[in-house]
């Protein structure tokens, strides 16, 4: 039952030889690594505003010239990242290419930086892709959160199953959500054109406060939130289909040619609808709305939107569970995180990701304004240390044009390097302090974990190991009374060694029942009696283990040979087992002493 | 460090043979046993004017005459038990009488309705001990549920540290509560004789409904609360000084008499004051209030009042466990509950009564009137069963005075049954249906955990049994790697058996270097490499063991010896041993297959 809900829901297992045919051909990657950076086309112009906002109607205007500055720093990282490609055709993430060329703490930095923003990125997705139904359909409000969860649930599902039929699932969302947004801009300016009419906002209240360079500052942090993402193509170029750069690097141009005309024009149109940001309905349901009516067209722009932005989610799902396992090799995190599930997928960093993804969008009731401030400190990060590393990267390599190519990404790191410290400093009251000391203390997490494995290496090392004979060898078997569960387990013990010693602890001050019977079927085996005052079971044989450890000396071991009953139900595992549950636990702290329980399978 | 904690909280630990010794003399068995009873003076007036003010203040004149009905029921009672008292010098808790006299399935469900008043008992006067404090200190009543959890937390203690200490511990606050209601009805009929001023209440809202008969009813079931925890002392016989039944029936008529004066006269002047109950404050707060003023005897009476309230769940501390291990040791329950901790006081049944109490005040929020009405339907059910099985008991007796006897005892399980019914009635859609349906449940727990000790005591019996030697024994030492920890495990193994086989998973594709190690360190055991084309560790383990199995017949036994991982901190065991504990989970259904960890402690 268990095995075919997993068989219909992951689809048949995959063997390890099967891996080289999950590669992706480019219009199947354009979605799979680009749902993320174009999908932040339906809140990055809303994010501008709503801080602008502050300052009045008149303020907005500004949204356009903030916004052709973020379309200046695409063009730059762009440019940028087409030369990480190139350089790192086996995968470039940021940290790869930070530890390659600056060393091991700016790599974890840049690799702590991506996993928060690969964890934020599921979490904001997921919270506007909710937005942009419960703007269609305000009855569905109130439960944000829940339409949230099963979101994340759908994604993860999808991810299991493996990356390629992921591309499938994701290419119609995406390729509609494009079409949609060419329609709405193309239709829209159309109708300006024509009826050359600018609606004049409704503004109840209007504000007082001075348009500052520092509001400037914090609409250009808030709409740089469209630029996360750009990097995901150069961390996933092994899954291109040969020749994986320059297939990668083609898919780069066309993304940012997309993402860049989509993010100008709906900045563009919103100013010229003179849209105001509103709690109840996102901007680009407003603008959808103004320009087609609550019509068809406006129901399928809702629908695509929510698409792309549920499953942009995607995007991180195929990268935080692989940045996770190259961590892992390196053994900076736990190494299950490299393990491969039955469709090649890392699943346990794909269920890592969603419930840390899912607590957020509970945490933050599945509000994307409340997100967005911790959103984009991480990845400018990652793109500073990325691209500082490439300037690095081109110098030692001796590339005949490597002081043409470390200008490029010195000019993308000294650019990125200024919009994080604007990022960092314009938000950080409002929640990026927290990412802020988030970032040292993953990096922290990372090098003890990487310590205690180093350690543990050392202490398994044979280098200098000699063989020690292990020599006596004893037996003790607690027994809570003569029946078939505990003659089995000294029946065991026999088979062990020779020196078995069957112990019981007196509690109740009459012991002839168990005399008498170990009498009648002990076979020979000695029976210890300890005495429990204090009425402890676990105390008293303790005290005898370690009495025997000190007997033996520093090469002997005793074996605890333990009746185990295992129930049929799980609640028969209240009624059972307590006592040796606490010995086994009590046990577990001293060396030379094995524990071996004997199971003993109880009816229903 | 934990020790002294331990020590300091609990006291010295008592050897079984200090038993007899912590028996209670007749004054402080009054606290011990009857401050659940008396405690209810302070609420059980005010649920009945709670009842009656919904149909205006004129209503609640009739709040005397129920009050009169109610200490009559209490002279049948106290008549009734003195005589069960008498019959069961050993203890006549109403689940022993039942069952001695009526049969299992009575026995049972008076042990269930205990159970539940029980818990009960200690919800209702910790959130009215709390009431008292809130009355006193508005101030404090937005942390009514934190002040009930650490009174709880308090009671708990003193319980673990034995019944002697408590003993001591509540005589203060019993005797001063009573203290503090003698003066202030004295005092106020006083003031009634002297001044002869019957204030008005001030009603803004006339209510119009009529005074019926069903709400008197209601009135008196909810001031039936008044009587809960009588049975207490005739649960507890053993625990008087010796002459323990003659002890127990004077301590039983005391407490009779102190409890009827009491409620009378809170219940008189209450009448006499025409106090209309309040949500802020207790009418017990307003009649001091008005009796005293706002001065010193006010604040004492409240603090007594809250002490007695908060003590009063000793009552069940005292009570709960002891008949938990009386049903556990009749297998109705898990065999631990009859385990009698440092302090001979049985821990794990306060602890459980505890937890389930504090839960019922956090769902409640500490709200007293919430939880009356699911209160007295347990304890009138356990006092009809008791009582119907009392009349049984003189009869079968062939007593001298038998029908007599009978006769007391007929008249209060009548009584009592007539109450039940009103009861249940007139609480029904208040919450007593919880508790209606809850009772059924908890005798088919019962049942079904009598019904699995009964199965597992056939499974083990010896009757029949015969010793079959084990025959073939097959030893596996799954490795993950040539080192230490490894080598370690199969030494241990060679120990165990001639038959050891190492057994490797390859999901990598390249064993040479296993293969390599081996060779050199292997010492002539034999390695098995098991290929693993969809990267699972465990299933190509589980088929190998499984062939073995299948090899052996139905004598033989597989060993798998696990080399483990203990980590000396606890965040190190998710960097470990993850295979091991799934493999271990899978061999947990397969008979015949034993799991030994051989331990390999990790440093720092």
């Amino acid at each position: 039952m268990r095995g075919r809900l997993r068989l219909w829901l992951l689809g048949t297992p995959l063997t390890s030889a099967a891996e080289r045919h999950t590669r992706l051909p480019k219009l199947v990657a354009l979605p799979v690594f680009s749902s993320d950076a174009l999908s932040s086309v339906a809140y990055a112009t809303e994010e501008i505003l709503l801080v602008l906002v502050v300052a009045g109607a008149a303020a907005l205007a500004w949204s356009l010239p903030v916004g052709l500055a973020i379309v200046g720093l695409l063009v730059i990282l762009v440019t940028s990242y087409s030369q990480t490609i190139q350089a790192y055709p086996t995968g470039g993430g940021a940290y790869i290419v930070a530890s390659d060329n600056l060393g091991v703490l700016p790599g974890l930095t840049a690799g702590a930086a991506l996993l928060i923003d690969y964890v934020l990125t599921v979490s904001v997705s997921v919270a506007a892709g909710v937005a942009a139904i419960t703007s269609a359909f305000p009855a569905l409000d109130p439960h944000r959160e829940a339409l949230g969860l099963v979101a994340i649930a759908l994604v993860v599902t999808a991810n299991l199953r493996g990356i390629r039929e992921s591309g499938r699932l994701f290419a119609i969302p995406t390729y509609g959500f494009i079409a949609c947004m060419l329609i709405l801009i193309g239709w829209s300016a159309l109708r300006l054109l024509v009826d050359g009419v600018v609606h004049t906002p409704h503004m109840p209240h209007e504000a007082t406060n001075p348009i500052t360079l520092f509001l400037l500052m914090r609409a250009f942090a808030s709409g740089c939130s469209a630029l996360t993402g750009v990097e995901a193509i150069s961390n996933g170029v092994p899954a291109f289909q040969p020749p994986e750069a320059r297939n990668a690097r083609l898919t780069l141009i066309w993304m940012g040619v997309i993402l860049g005309s989509l993010f100008a024009g709906i900045t563009w149109i919103a100013d010229q609808y003179a849209i105001v940001p509103s709690e109840d309905e996102t901007v680009l349901s407003q603008i959808a709305r103004r320009a087609f009516g609550t019509g068809p067209f406006y129901y399928a722009t809702q629908t695509f939107t929510a698409l792309i932005l549920i499953l942009a989610a995607n995007t991180s799902f195929a990268d935080f569970p692989r940045l996770a396992s190259l961590l892992a090799r390196d053994g900076f995190l736990p190494r299950q995180l490299t393990h491969r599930g039955d469709r090649l997928a890392f699943s346990n960093g794909i269920l890592a990701l969603a419930a840390v993804a899912g607590a957020l969008v509970v945490a933050f009731e599945g509000q994307v304004n409340a997100l967005i401030p911790l959103y984009a400190v991480g990845v400018f990060l990652s793109f500073t240390l990325s691209q500082a590393g490439m300037i690095r990267h081109w110098y030692r390599e001796g590339h005949p044009h490597s002081g043409w190519h470390a200008l490029i990404n010195g000019t993308g790191a000294l650019t990125t390097a200024l919009v994080t410290a604007i990022i960092a400093v314009t938000k950080f009251t409002e929640g990026a302090w927290l990412v802020v000391f988030l970032i040292p203390l993953l990096v922290l997490g990372f090098w003890r974990i990487r310590r205690h494995y180093d350690q543990v290496t050392r202490n398994l090392s044979l280098e200098g190991w000699t063989r020690t004979p292990m020599r006596s060898h004893r037996v003790v078997v607690p027994i809570g009374g003569v029946h078939r569960a505990t003659l089995r387990a000294v029946d065991y013990a026999r088979q062990l060694g020779p020196d078995v010693t069957a112990v019981y602890v007196n509690s109740e001050g009459d012991d002839t029942r168990i005399l008498a019977g170990w009498a009648q079927w002990g076979d020979g085996v000695p029976l210890v009696v300890l005495t429990s005052p204090f009425r402890s079971i676990v105390h008293p044989l303790l005290d005898y283990i370690d009495g025997l450890l000190a007997q033996q000396g520093p090469e002997g071991f005793v074996t605890v040979v333990l009746p185990e009953f295992i129930p049929s139900r799980w609640w028969h595992h209240l009624l059972h087992n307590q006592s040796a549950l606490l010995l086994k636990g009590a046990l577990l702290f001293r060396r030379d002493v094995i524990v071996v329980d004997v199971p003993f399978h109880l009816p229903n």
